[in-house]
């Protein structure tokens, strides 16, 4: 099991989250492709304040970090081709092949990431907010257009790209988890089996059990 | 002059945007990385309205796509990579400097970006909208926090990785100019000069004038 408090691999992580941001902090999708890669890994776990030190790692102050040595970043889509360029299960080596998996990770977190938590914030942090009631039906509209276009782009295929799960697709199903509070997947039946083919992985099932089992230690006492 | 009809890359670039979005639109990054490179590329021009076969090419229906016979990808992130394998001086070849370039073409496009977009969405789509009203004090906010993070890391920097400048500035750069109808960077002085060191840069003058050049030619007849 790729959770080693001996590995050389260290992510940070948050030790705990509310319930609406468990399953889908960004970890996760680090945690999947080192199970994915069979690569053993431990965790610096912190806390909601961060020591102001943490800036000089990550300087949004968010999580995850990756360091095994040899580099130190940050970013999810910089730390997955770090991960892929050692497993060509997740990365051809084919430049067409690879560079069409490392553009969907782009377009995952550019062109589709946005909008989708963009309703996520109105829908979670914004909920009593004015102006998020009025904007609600065109955020919805706009996630919808968004959901649309991977599904036309997705058709009947697999994964992205054909029968070849990729860095690319690992990276599309988080981002399309980011909805999961909605219903709005659930018009695209295709992408809704698109998400649970990644989702039966026993590498995504281990990633998420190992993130959720750490909230559940470190869950703050009720007063 | 890397502009050239007869060359193997080509992209594509809209034929003409209102004057908001002239000097922003995404292919100026891509043009930017090919005169950095010396490439020679040439230019496919689209309309407003294109093709529906078009989103076999770019799912999004976005510009820009590159096709240079061996490689055809959308997303500028996967792009810039493209281009900078092919330059060690858009890319270090060392393992850390190089996943450290990487790693700031996707701060630029997904830790700061839709934040910026937002903004400027707000000002620009949805100036008259009340709830755009409501909100835009927070999405001032967010942004200058954004802004903040970026400038406290830069510095007393010449880049983001100290004196080397990268596809990581280069796509940074053009993600800040997503301002400019603000004067918010303005309040980040090493910030304002970390733009204008990118501006100042002959590449970046040429991808300028050339993308400025098409919309000239092409700008609508007044009714």
């Amino acid at each position: 099991m790729p959770l080693n408090d001996d590995a050389q691999i260290e992510i940070t992580a948050f030790a705990w989250v509310p319930d609406f941001a468990q399953g889908v902090v960004r970890d996760l999708r680090v945690r999947w492709a080192l199970e994915e890669a069979g690569l053993d890994y431990k965790v610096r776990l912190l806390g909601q304040q961060r020591p102001s030190e943490y800036l000089l790692e990550q300087p949004f102050d968010q999580v995850p970090c990756f360091n095994d040595g040899t580099v130190r970043i940050f970013e999810t889509g910089a730390i997955l081709q770090y991960i892929g360029e050692q497993r060509e299960s997740l990365l051809p080596r084919d430049p067409q092949q690879r560079f069409r998996a490392i553009q969907w990770t782009y377009a995952a977190l550019n062109s589709v990431e946005p909008t989708l938590i963009n309703l996520l914030l109105i829908d979670i942090f914004f909920a009593g907010e004015e102006w998020a009631k009025l904007r609600r039906p065109g955020a919805v509209d706009f996630a919808n257009l968004k959901l649309k276009r991977v599904s036309d782009w997705l058709g009947d295929k697999q994964w992205l790209e054909g029968d070849r799960f990729t860095i690319g697709d690992l990276m599309m199903i988080t981002v399309l988890r980011f909805l999961r509070h909605t219903d709005l997947v659930a018009g695209f039946p295709n992408l809704t089996a698109y998400i649970q083919r990644g989702e039966a992985r026993p590498a995504f099932q281990q990633a998420l059990a190992d993130q959720l089992a750490a909230y559940r230690e470190n869950e703050p006492v009720a007063a």
